[in-house]
């Protein structure tokens, strides 16, 4: 069987993670890495890779996986679609999922390709459990709580403030949906840890939740890529009340991106044209394997 | 928007769970019950529902419940596909699901209906998460520990051992897929426990697990519909090790087999013809109410 040839778009950690998910799949081989710049300089596991700058230089590509700035997605999609090619990403601004779903799934319908969005772990896994759990217990309440693990977002917000040299913020979760904010800084020569302290306070991103901040000498001492989470449903299955459901993870985050980005490319290729999330794709579609034999080993 | 049609066959626990399911949707209505015998006696729920013995008599009917032993599905559920009523059912005879949904999947797509198999809850929702699990981490090792609860299987096979009047065993997960059997007899006026004991024990249901057996006075009074369910994954994304994924319930098990029952007819009507295991159909499929709204919510 031919394999799935697949660009990866970007190459930070989630590109790594992804061309380390396609090197593991058997079903599928990478066609190529598509920058800014075409150089794999500083990254030696891309020498046997051709690097581009433009995705029409590698030849047949069947998915290109966006390994890209959720913002940017919108912009980037379009141009793989139109050309035949279908997208993956992990866009993670949850409010943005239908908008983003309703343009790619035009752009994708107009040329008989396909786009899997928010494709990742939250969301993305989450959501497919989200959904599996709001069927099984219609009535109730579900909370997504996740960490410890660095927030990215929360990481980029406390560095922006000035006097901040580097930061990172922890997601610690306090249940029920509600999560403390452990910010670590590591200051500028001459910078005033009070008044860094207090401006990160009063930045939205923090100002809403139980927030600490800490002066550290490094950051980057303190990093570490893995995240959990602890999703939770309590809620009534037909007349039956205290129906207990509850989904954890410990997982290093890049890693299970790339891995989801992969699923993603495998399911894209075997669904209709239009633009998808998870929810909507059949579980099966995501793996490798026989289809019988997967039926065999995991219903 | 009209409301799907639901006749549920057979009316024993799950039939009384999925009639509370159906009852609970707003998007599905009961069109009656079919039972060996016309009758609604014992039970007066159904006095506002037409019991009869043929489907036929029931007028228009989208899906019907199949909450009949599995062993009863394979010959039960063509009667109602040739007609073009979709089937669901929640058989649980996992080595033998590949077969059934080869069988039901011809006898289905001859009449342009569909048959949802094995939604119940393991196989059933179980088995969506074990495939979520084996596409997050390809590589590693699932285990499924179940309990505490009923083991009907084990409960119906003690119960016929001579001299054993009522029989309850329960499934103790001892972890990595192994379970200790705790079974609790009430025994006949005269029966002898020693030999009751040594013939469970030697029975090919509890000889190769860790089982211990009890006398009881009533095994009516240990009687609990609670279920536990423990799906534990530790595997690889990518080129990652270590990555850790865990599923707990803690539910009343006619009630969510039930619900699931109900989450599989909405889903039928949703599939082309065919025949179904619940990994094969997107999770969105199962749920109630408007997709953009599911999506904007649930992703």
């Amino acid at each position: 069987m031919e394999k799935l040839k697949i660009a990866i778009v970007g190459y930070g950690n989630i590109g790594r993670a992804a061309l380390d998910a396609v090197e593991a799949a058997s079903d599928m081989e990478c066609a190529g890495i598509v920058r800014r710049k075409a150089s794999s300089e500083g990254c030696p596991e891309l020498a046997r890779y051709k690097v581009v700058t433009d995705v029409d230089e590698l030849g047949k590509v069947d998915v290109a996986i966006l390994a890209t700035p959720s913002r940017k997605v919108a912009e980037t999609a379009p141009k793989y679609l139109e050309k035949g090619i279908c997208t993956v990403d992990s866009f993670d601004i949850h409010g943005d999922v239908c908008r983003l779903r309703s343009q790619l799934g035009a752009a994708a319908s107009a040329s008989g390709a396909v786009s899997v969005i928010s494709a990742g772990w939250d969301p993305g896994s989450d959501s497919v459990v989200r959904a599996l759990l709001q069927g099984l217990a219609p009535k109730g309440v579900s909370y997504t709580n996740f960490g410890p693990g660095r927030s990215m977002g929360h990481s980029v917000a406390a560095k922006s403030v000035p006097g901040v040299k580097d930061a990172l913020s922890v997601t610690i979760p306090a249940g029920t949906g509600l999560h403390r904010r452990m910010v670590y800084v590591e200051l500028e020569d001459g910078a005033d840890f009070s008044a860094v302290e207090a401006e990160i306070l009063a930045d939205p991103y923090f100002a809403h939740d139980d927030s600490h901040v800490y002066q550290v000498e490094s950051v980057d001492a303190l990093n570490d890529a893995g995240h959990g989470v602890n999703l939770v449903r309590k809620g009534v299955s037909g007349k039956t009340h205290n129906q207990m459901f509850e989904f954890n993870m410990r997982i290093n985050t890049p890693a299970l991106t790339g891995q989801a980005l992969v699923m993603a490319a495998r399911a894209a290729v075997r669904q209709k044209p239009g633009c998808y999330t998870m929810i909507e794709i059949p579980v099966i579609d995501f793996l490798e394997g026989d289809r019988e034999d997967l039926i065999r080993r995991l219903v």
